[in-house]
């Protein structure tokens, strides 16, 4: 690919000019220029390179311009770019029938959206039509998305069903590091957990409680995965109740844990694992090449709506680029071996040089993960395990910038989030400049 | 394109088997199959094919595969398919430059988002933080998008900001042939939709209101061309009880009305026209050829988070592959006169031959539009304005079909929404087929 450094420039201009970024005030932003990537790496207008270790926002699972993906959008984009949801369209069939192949037998449909939000919003959706209840439960340390208006500005009859008053509630899940529960070791953590998670459902009325949703592996909270024992009394729990389980795995999902559904990674002794009434996905499913998300659907919940008219939709449900891009990620996914890839290196790599990281460095507080979804927790003080500051993140990430790597992080945290694909090489050389950028700050207070 | 007709069944197994569809009961289904397109025309693995006169939801405004499009997205997924939103972008610099420029000087900046739901999400956002206040003031006739519950459900900071608790409030827009207000004349209806929305504003308390939310002209609703002077009064009631107004351009924006905004379309008699605060846009901006949708924002309400945080986003924002079908399409659009050829096919085809078919057929009760945008009111008594029955309407969409014409129906109407590219001849041979359909179902009840 040329690069025109004159276009750095010209990017950066039009960017602060015209573009209002999110979760950001505006004034001070000093954007990176991304002009290109491969596999994992990604590059500037400058063909200054960077090991991207982010996954961009924890989405690029295949990496940069996979030519599989690529070209399945390519040949798509030459067909039909897109369509109508009530139209039938064969690339759309073909991906979900994949999907629900990764899935497994416990479910039968899909309904597809544009991202991980909308893929939420129509989980609630048909959570609380199956159930007629309303209220939603889910955890402080979460995020699920950023809609929360539109159908209820809606004036026409679409708004009648999807109007809800009481709402939402929150709970504390398990984070044995940072216990909201005085526990002492994971065991006790997901022991009390649950008792707060019944405490919870009870006081709020176990009746009115439509769904329990929760990320399997919290991601941008910190990859906090869940202690053994947890997700199957959350599960039992929802079971008593009749309340519908939601498992959102957006960020987990499509090959991050090194299955293609973390759920699936977080068997039991026995092999066992939870599975959910509802699965919501994005990010992974294609990688991002093109905007997709969706519910995959349990055959009790699916069929209430063969008679009933369910009420919710978005023009590009189903979108034929997406759905390409969706057929194409997983068949490479599958073929190449990547997600075996992304457990080999959590298993052989990151798990044992983060670890020997973590025994090197203070201020590394705690190292948690699988797969190719990491979190290091910083800490000013050990003992205390107080969260390191944010001038403090800030001059760890400006110095794995200068050594060539794209970071991820968030709040007191350094997340580990590179593709699947990443290669053994690929991640040594980001483990040893994980070490030089902790070597070289020595006062990270 | 090589088609195999054995895909036609394949893609019906496949959908009836796994897909979810949006805004219907399940079972009953029986989705046409769409294999491809051109222009004005859609295809299934038989080759049979149908002059599109739905544009599928209303968006391909720029008709199907349009080579400069796709030619812009095949290059963009060569390049770069997708990066996160905080990194400067070369392609969204010039996508939000494009839209600017159409939007007229009174605008900085552009968000972008996936569709319209989340443009319309993020729309409110901005105005409840501009204002301080919470309530969405919206009309019953309309439809803003699916989503409101995802960030409510989030457990994280990102839910604090964007919790609210006495939400919305409805109100009846003008619609002097089906009248709320008893009013005689389209300038009545104007004057006493006016006063009520006045009403309901001092009712709900005006310094609770933060926006008032309109389509420019309600599209799903009827096509429903504001009276003079309307917009007019609602901008005069917005400024004077602090409110922000949002038009909501996700269908009628891009073309559709013949301009590149429905606002610019809908002059007074001196040429000029009311501008709104924040414009929400997703559809024609790049014909839904890769999903995006977005907001563009007046200084005075983007600056407030130059300092301050804005508390939205989503993980496609502004997406590579969907900037560059927007740049593709913005300058294809323009380079190709499209906006003045959907100005005189309202103006010279189908405005006249409309009517013409209203004077023919008593079960047409009113023709309204303008640009491609028109709907036929359907009436089983003309006296009595009695909306045609469902089987009426499912009669004539079944007739249209076989005459080789996709219809878009809505309620008891008729809507008349071919993509902008539409030809002379193609209108002409709709109007034919309209004209037939009309003439052949001698008891539409
Ligand atoms: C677990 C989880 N759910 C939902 C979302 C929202 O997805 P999107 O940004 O595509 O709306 C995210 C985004 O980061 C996420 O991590
Ligand atoms: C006026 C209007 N606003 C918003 C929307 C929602 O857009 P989307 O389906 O892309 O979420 C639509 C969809 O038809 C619309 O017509």
């Amino acid at each position: 690919m040329d690069l025109d450094p004159a276009d750095q420039q010209l990017a950066l201009e039009l960017d602060r000019a015209h573009v209002f970024h999110s979760w950001s005030a505006q004034a001070s932003l000093k954007p990176m220029v991304i002009a290109g990537g491969l596999g994992s790496t990604v590059w500037d207008f400058e063909g200054t390179e960077y090991l991207d270790f982010s996954s961009q926002l924890v989405n690029t699972n295949i990496g940069h311009q996979h030519p599989a993906v690529v070209a399945a959008i390519k040949e798509q984009a030459d067909v039909l770019t897109t369509v109508a949801p009530a139209a039938a369209n064969l690339t759309r069939g073909k991906a979900a029938q994949r999907i629900l192949e990764k899935a497994g037998s416990r479910y039968s449909k899909v309904f597809f959206t544009n991202g991980g939000a909308d893929a939420n919003e129509n989980a609630i959706r048909m959570a609380r039509l199956y159930t007629g209840r309303d209220k939603v439960l889910s955890t402080y340390r979460s995020y699920h998305g950023n809609t929360g208006a539109a159908v209820v500005a809606t004036g026409d009859w679409r708004r009648v069903p999807n109007e809800y008053s009481r709402g939402h509630a929150h709970f504390f899940g398990p984070f044995a590091y940072r216990s909201d529960f005085w526990s002492t070791s994971p065991e006790e953590e997901s022991a009390r957990a649950l008792q707060h998670l019944e405490r919870v459902i009870v006081s709020e009325g176990a009746a009115s409680i439509a769904a329990i949703l929760l990320e399997t592996v919290p991601g941008t909270a910190g990859v906090l995965v869940p202690p053994p024992g947890y997700l199957e009394g959350v599960r039992a729990l929802a079971d008593r109740h009749g309340i519908v389980l939601i498992f959102d795995e957006v960020m987990a999902g499509f090959g991050r844990t090194g299955s293609w559904f973390a759920f699936q990674a977080l068997t039991a002794e026995d092999g066992s694992f939870v599975e959910p009434d509802l699965i919501t996905f994005a990010k992974g499913v294609n990688s991002g090449y093109v905007p997709a998300g969706g519910v995959i659907i349990s055959p009790a919940i699916a069929e209430i709506f063969d008679e009933a008219v369910f009420p919710g939709g978005l023009t590009y449900s189903g979108h034929p680029l997406a759905m390409a891009a969706i057929v194409g990620a997983i068949d490479a996914m599958e073929s190449e071996g990547i997600i075996e890839n992304a457990a080999h290196i959590g298993r052989d790599i990151l798990g044992p040089g983060l670890a020997a990281l973590a025994a090197k460095y203070d201020v590394i507080g705690e190292v948690r993960g699988l797969g190719v979804f990491w979190a290091l927790d910083l800490v000013s003080d050990a003992d205390a395990r107080t969260p390191l500051s944010a001038a403090g993140i800030a001059a760890l990430k400006g110095k794995l910038l200068s050594l060539g790597l794209l970071p991820f992080t968030a709040d007191n945290r350094l997340h580990v989030v590179p593709p699947c694909v990443v290669t053994d090489a690929e991640a040594e050389r980001a483990l040893a400049i994980y070490d030089q950028a902790f070597a070289e700050l020595p006062d990270l207070a």
